[in-house]
């Protein structure tokens, strides 16, 4: 197996991000992680701004998070993914570190399908786009 | 197999919630489910906020979401839940119904731990209030 | 000064929306204002989605608000709001009130100013839908 | 009169950030704010953890915000501050800069009071670690 190249997105937790148990609450991972998604689209130069423009949707089908040490207020974060093609599906690995402790924070197999003007496609433009990063 | 009870908690999709892809975004399912876990907990008589007095903090260990149909403005939401014991676990099975459109907006299982303070506990304070729903 | 209808729309506090100083965060009470007003909206027989399809789009200009007594886990909500025309602008007139408590939660004042196809316009199919509300 | 210093903190649009219109939500600024001003907490030496810790907790008592251009997709932001002191309130004024467009995004004045064990304070241990950046 080959794997492919690796994306990566660094930023700090924002405080009003922290919930009453004073830890960034388990949805706020998602955003996390669809913010990672997003800039790793541009750094293949296919932006969500470009397909919407080309009536391209992806859509997260499915997604599954083990949570392991919380993350908490100022805590410097890196998101990191790798990207599979599963016949129309891409599957996302993600692991969300915790750069401030050392640790691992969250650990995330996103599963995305591929609209086309609202239909399911095949995902071959989502594929050319992520070709230099898909795992062999 | 005996079942357990099923707790019910009914909402409307409220438009800021909506997303640039004009649907609720991912991660907002997430607060509908802890927001029914919490309505829950209310009805068996242990609020999270009796809990944090007690010491008792419910964290979530691993999730699991399989999103189907999604969610629109103005759309009315049953959010369904049941609960298991797996040793110090608790998994909740998540339904979230679409009332409006007679559909599923999305299926999951949500695993929880139970800190008693900062500590991982048995899950016995929790088991005791949850028993009239747990699954057998 | 004959003052225009009242628009009421009530909710719970989710326990999601509280930060970590255990009460809701500022930031949320925006959120709930915003949800008022579409739900005025769509009882005056005009939904942001049919705004939408006809190219309206209200902003936000301006927006003053006065917290009064914090809002906490599971109060009951009630939006009040009034509307009243300003030229080209509308100004909303919010209360937030703790059903619970009763109290006030927060008092704004929120200037829409509305866009037709992306141009800042004289306001005259929002005045027409308010109609039956507004402050004359 | 002599001006206090100013306090920066920058960071990007994240697209989970966009709504429905396209555009950031009005109510997202306000957590743009909160942030600004924790990080000038922290810049001065006395982070909201450390206020926890010693009972102290600023509350958003007022804030008046004009939105100028609307924030969007990837946008590059600088959130700018000074501080006033009026009694026992605080008075932030903070701007939103859209660094990516050259322009102004909002502009906001907002008031805070400070509680001290849950009691309105005078703010004298808010004013002493604020000092340097008082305008006078």
């Amino acid at each position: 197996m080959i794997t492919g190249k690796t994306h990566y997105c660094d930023f700090d937790v924002r405080d009003y991000e922290i919930d009453s148990e004073g830890i960034v609450n388990n949805a706020i991972y998602l955003h996390y992680m669809e913010h990672a998604r997003h800039t790793f689209c541009r750094e293949v130069g296919l932006s969500y701004e470009q397909m919407r423009q080309q009536g391209i949707t992806p859509v997260v089908a499915k997604l599954e998070i083990a949570y392991r040490t919380p993350l908490q207020s100022c805590d410097h974060v890196r998101c990191e993914l790798t990207v599979e093609r599963r016949g129309p599906r891409f599957i996302f690995h993600q692991t969300i570190h915790n750069i401030s402790l050392g640790s691992i924070a969250a650990v995330a197999t996103v599963t995305i399908a591929c609209l086309v003007d609202g239909r399911l496609s095949r995902g071959d433009d989502l594929a050319q786009a992520f070709a230099p990063f898909l795992i062999n």
